[in-house]
Formats: structure tokens, sequence, C-alpha cells
């Protein structure tokens, strides 16, 4: 049988990954693929510095367009980036009936239903393990492995910058901003944060995850998105003497009592004892509820040459094993497409069920705690647990923490701002939401 | 397209999870499948009992060789267990050209090779993502999503009945015999526990992990079986004190410089800080190292009803799938063979290289520090941190805890017989395996 070609479209830190892979450990790939695997072409501005990188039979190139075009080139491989020339590219590729691996979750966030919709009209299939959570297979997890399983669930690490923070933050009781300027040095953080930190990285990916979990259209549109900066280390200390640790959490949960579901990124305090909060550094990890397997959990590298590079082979190697088996895409819907295109609606915040920490810096007088838990009260929202911080020799204000039991976000806007209304409430409240995961 | 139809064979607890499942979520199984898919007859040697549990379009039989036999059935899921009637049962399915999923670790683990190479001679499928770790998709992350690795090693808590017993002796500060009857109470550990904490059920499963992540034919019989039976609550004490827990892994590792692979199943000492340390209970977890994705773990239940119908749900519709792309059978190998069958031999215990964990029961006397430390170091063996407990009051003897870096067994088996046959060392010496998995 004569071997799959593979084009590689950008030729970075993940592209450079993925030719290494592929390249030492070719006998083994090909092996598992039931097919050869050849690199047949690469794509870079820089074409000298490509062709040092690859080997004789290598095609180097600097228009991506080149690739896609070559009627030789089986599986395009999108490691470009963004949703410019990336998405020109993809939806060339899949026009030209070639398979696509991408690793490109803004463009599959913003533009999945539009790409998945091409692939499955051209009979051809669009793979992205790479694009979350790196080298952890939470895609296939999903797609293949919990087949069986009616979904409630996801929540997940997914964003290495960001933890990284929160951990170094937690260990040595720096604020976000130290915190920021040494993950900067380290290589942890771009020098421009803002989309890692910001949430807005974590929400492309758990607009994947939640498309594939429920089988729905992508919605990044609707996708709650907070991220971390500001975050205090004083509420990490806090969060940790009431058995919690803070994570930036992407949650998607089917909520079939309103016919829609949750998708948001936000701060996260999860009991310590659960295995995601003990997730320290640059990993990430993933935590799928099904109503057969209970909870499951993924973890290892979320970004990196090779771990990307590890999702990138294996999509390669399912695409060659699908491709060969099904030249005349005989099984529709083969791999790689949503399950139905009518849109599940996602639900405004205001309807997202969780429970909440609160800090609240209030005067040291009598009667505060009562007026704030009869407020809590009138709102329908009972109190788990209360820390009083004991106010030091001459100060007149202190701080209260409250975490509350489940309820729904609109009572706690209401609630807040009945709160932050009282003379004795002193300074803005900081709220954070809470997950028991189990 | 006209539905696959499933027979179950064994309708236990398992065979009970699975028709639910399926009944249940069926149309998304179906949608996820690409095919419908039915069960068309299971058999229970009390066809009452079994007809009150299915619908009225569902054949019962108590023979399996009925549904074996059946023309109309596309994939026999043997649940029945054991080496026997299992075993006849599922070479007579491939013999018939039937798929067969299969949850039996025992069966593939000792008689796998004959079972594959039946399968791929007749090109039918095996799948068995059952057989190993309940509801979690190891064998799936191993053959699929890690393809592009040269996987280097894996170690797993691959039976939930020792690590709850393990668990409570920690939790509890109780020793092995009073756990064991506390776990038969409450249905984690059987009316006779010794598959189980004897470590053979452990060792089946890991001979399956290991003949797929080395591409290597089940070599059951030459794995180190070492279970947790005796095991003290004091060694869990002493280990926490050192920043350890203690759990039983099973441990494949490829070791290139010796041509071999490491197959043992055996309490080990695991870094506290280290995730799978924190693997609490029934549950079960797998690390795995790759040279490309660096370390991924994969968490779930181990066993029960619908975590393991999770698993041989996935199996059905992963085999729908392959088997309605390629009915022809294009692609040699298509899923579920081991990539070859010569035989990469397994290294001898005393080949093994690990660190460990000694207790020494010692006269509190001048000088039994310096005698131990020497032998130790006559043997290579070099010394990772010592433990001395303080006598008591009149007491004449203490322990002494010694944790070695990393060494060859052979040295430790030989270091530890001149320990032992010194006079101040005045009881059997303690030893336990010590793994950092970094």
């Amino acid at each position: 049988m004569k071997p799959i070609k593979v084009g590689l479209l950008g030729f970075g830190t993940v592209g450079g990954g993925t030719y290494q892979v592929l390249t030492r450990n070719q006998e083994e790939i090909s092996r598992r693929a039931g097919r050869r695997i050849e690199v047949a072409a690469v794509c870079r501005r820089d074409l000298a510095a490509a062709r040092t990188q690859v080997g004789e039979g290598v095609r180097v190139v600097a228009d991506p367009m080149d690739i896609v075009r070559d009627p030789e080139i089986d599986i395009v491989v999108e490691l470009i980036g963004g949703e410019g020339v990336a998405r020109d590219v993809v939806m060339a590729a899949i026009a030209g009936g070639k398979h696509v691996v991408t690793a490109n979750k803004a463009l599959l966030a913003v533009h999945g239903n539009e790409v998945f919709a091409a692939a499955q009209a051209r009979g051809v299939m669009v793979a992205f393990e790479a694009a979350v959570a790196g080298g952890i297979p939470i895609i296939k997890a999903l797609r293949e492995s919990l087949a069986g399983n009616r979904i409630e669930w996801v929540a997940g690490i997914i964003n290495g910058t960001t933890n990284f923070i929160l951990s170094e933050m937690r260990a040595k009781g720096l604020d976000f901003e130290g915190v920021l300027k040494e993950a900067q040095r380290l290589g942890y953080a771009e020098a421009d944060p803002s989309f890692d930190v910001g949430g807005v990285d974590a929400a492309h990916k758990l607009t994947l995850l939640s498309a594939i979990a429920f089988g729905i259209p992508v919605q990044f549109e609707r996708a709650h998105v907070e991220g971390i900066v500001g975050l205090s280390s004083v509420d990490i200390k806090y969060a940790e003497q009431l058995g919690y640790r803070i994570k930036l959490l992407g949650i998607t949960r089917r909520r079939d009592e309103l016919g829609g579901i949750e998708l948001r990124v936000h701060p996260t305090l999860i009991p310590s004892q659960r295995l995601i909060a003990n997730v320290e550094g640059a990993m990430n990890a993933v935590m799928v509820q099904g109503d057969a397997v209970g909870t499951t959990l993924y973890y290892g590298k979320g970004a990196g040459a090779e771990p990307t590079a590890s999702s990138v082979v294996a999509d390669i190697v399912d695409v060659t094993r699908l491709a060969t088996a099904d030249p005349d895409h005989r099984v529709p819907h083969l791999a790689f497409q949503p399950d139905r295109m009518d849109a599940t609606p996602i639900l405004p915040m205001a309807g997202v069920r969780t429970a909440y920490y609160l800090r609240l810096r209030v005067a040291d007088e009598t009667g505060v705690l009562s007026r704030i838990t009869t407020i809590l009260a009138e709102n329908d929202i009972s109190i788990d647990a209360v820390l009083q911080r004991e106010s030091r020799e001459g100060e007149r204000q202190t701080d209260l923490i409250i975490l509350t039991h489940v309820t729904v976000e609109e009572r706690m806007d209401r609630a807040q701002e009945f709160m932050q209304s009282l003379p004795s409430v002193l300074a803005p409240i900081v709220r954070i939401r809470k997950e028991e995961l189990a």
C-alpha cells in the first residue's frame, strides 16, 4: 500500500516537534497506523532555515497553498495558528478533499461550525486532539472512550500559564502581578499574556470540549469568560484555611431541567482533597462525569513542542487508519464531526447553579454578621461555613469569609447588591465560585 | 444500513450493566457509532430471571454456543469470566468470524497470544478495554492516543480492593487483617480475596498493559507478583513520615540497555505529592510515560457494573465503526492486535532497577548503623535517607529505617543477606520497593 503523505503547515515549535516525533518514531508509528506515514512537505517562510531542519526527501515551501494544492498530499497538518491564514488554508484543504489535522483552538472555537460542515459535505476528517490540553487525549476520550455515556459535566484546568501562576501564588504567598513577571521570565507566559490570564484561551478549549461532550455546535461567543487578573493571594490563603484550592477552571454542564448547557471559565474553589486541586505548575487536567462511568480524570502536559506533537501524531495515525479502512466514505461522520448542529442553548450566567466564596471587608461592630446572613437567607442562599478573622489590636475592621451552598447565580447577584449597600461593608465584596466536583 | 447485532454472554453484574447502558443511551450510542446497535440475545443459565431483565425483542438462551453459532450476531460480548467456558466461547466466536468484546483479563493475560493470533488469522477484532482498570480508557490511550510515542514505562493502581485496603490501613492505622474483614463486609473484597490481595488480578491487567505499551506478546507467567498480605501499618506510618505513600503498583518498564522489559506487581513507596499517591479507596489510576508526551495519568473507577459497562460499550462502538468502515478487512491489524509476536524478554527480578525502603529491628548499641551502612556501601548502594526511631525508656532495641537510591535488585538481595546475618539485626528485615515515578 502506498504511504500516506503529510504536509506540515507552520514549522515553529509544534511543527518542529511534530516533524521530530514523526521521524524519530517512524517505524513504530507506521506499524501502528498499518501503513507508512511520510512527511512529504513542510511550509515555513524562512526556506533556508526549514531546509536545515528536514531530510533530503522533504519538499520545503514558503506558501502554504503550495501544499494545500499538491495532489500528492493526503493530510494537511495546520500548525500556523490564529484565525487568518490558518482559516483559508484549512477551508482550501477541505475543499480540495484533503483530511486536516490541526492544533488551532481559536480557529475551531470561533469558526468550527463552518469548518465541520464543510468537512462533512466533502467527506473528509478534521482532527483536533492537539487543540485542547496539549498531550492529554481528552478529545478521543470524550468522543470514543466515553461513547456509551451521557456526559453530565466536564471541568478542566486547560491553561498551563494560569495554573503555573496560581500555583506560584499559593506556594510563595505572592500576588498576581509579581508572579506574572516571573512566569514571563521563565517562558511560561507570553509577553502579551492577556489571552491566557484573561481566560480566552481556556474558553476556546472549553468550547470544543462542550461541543464534543454534548454533541452541539461550537458557541464560543456565548461562553462566560473570566480570568485570574487581580486575584489576590489573600483569597488563596483563606480558601486554603477552609480546605480549598483556587484554580482557573473551564466548566461545561448539562442542565436538562432548563434545556440548556453551562459554559463558563472562571477562578474556582475546589476541595483540596480532589485530585484536580493538586495539579500544579503548568500541568493540565480534565475531569469528565458520565452517567455510566462516573468520574474520570485525564492529566498531562498541556503545551510544549513534543507533548502537543504527541496529539498531532495520534490524529495523523487515526486519520490514516480510517482513511485507509474507508476510502469510499461508506461510514458517515466517521470521526470528528459534532453529533448534530441544532443549537442547544448556552445558559446565561444568571441561570448557572454554583456555590460561592465571599470575602467582605466589614466594620468590626455588633450586628454585622446578622445583617449579612439575613440578606443571604432572604435570597434563599444557605451558608456552608463562616470564617471571621479576629481583628488586630486597634483595628476597627475585619475580613468576613462566607462559603455558601449551591444556589442560582441571579440570587447571589441580588444578595450581593444588598450586602454591598450596607454601611458596614467597607470595600467591594470579593466573590469566587466554588464547585465540589463530586 | 442494517443494525449491528450484539450477543451478551454472561448476564451478571457487568452483563446487566452493559444491557442497561446500551438500552438507556441507545440513541446517542447509535449516533456515535454511525449505525444502530441492538442487543439481539443474552445468555444466562437462569432463563426466567434473564427474561425479566430484558425487553421483548431480545432472545434469551442458556447455552452460550447458541449465541456464538447464531448467524445474526455480529459481535459476541464475553462477560462470563475465567479461563474455562469463556475461552471456548471466545475461540469459537473468532472461528465463526465474529468480533469479540471481552472484559476477561485472566483469559487474555494467560491465553492472549492464542486468542490474538486466531483473531488476526480470521480477520476479526478482539477488544478488551474493560479488562484493565474498568471504566478508565487506558487501552485506547496506549494503543491510539499515544501512538506517536515510544512508551518508557507504565505504572498503575489497577486493583481497587487492595487500594481500598491500603487507604483504610493508612487512614485508621489498622493492620491488613482487620481492614480486609471490613472490606469484605462492605463488598470491596471477595469472600476468597487471594486473587486480589495476592496481586494476581493486578498482574493480569499489567500483563495486558505491557503487551500493548511495548507491542509484545502477553507473558503473564514471567510477571513478578507480590501482594499486600502481611503489610504492616507501621511501614505505612514510617513511609508517611518520610514523605511517601505505599500503593500496590503494577509497573512495566522498557530497559533497552538489557534488551528487556520489567513486569512486576508489588507494594511500592511513592512520593506523597505525586497525583497517583493520592488516589484513594477503590479508585484506579494509571500513569504512562512517553518519549514525546512526557507523563500522563488516567483516573477513574476500576470496577463496578456501569463503569465496566462504559468500556464494554466503547469497544462495541469502536468495533461497529471499524467493521462498518472496513467490511473487507483491507486494513491489516485494524485494531486490537499486538504489534509483533517476537518475544522481547521479561527481565528477571534480579535485574530490575529500583530504590528501596528498609526497616530493620536492631539492638540499640554503638556501631550498628555503621555496620549496616558499610554493607550497603560495599554493595554500591547509596543511601537517600535514614530515620532512627528514638528507643523508649528501658527498650534495648529500635527501628532503623533506610531509604536507598536506585540500584539493581540483585545487589540489594546480597546486601540484605549480609545485613540479616548481623547479630544486631534482631528480626527479619522488611523491604519495600520505592519508585519516584518522575
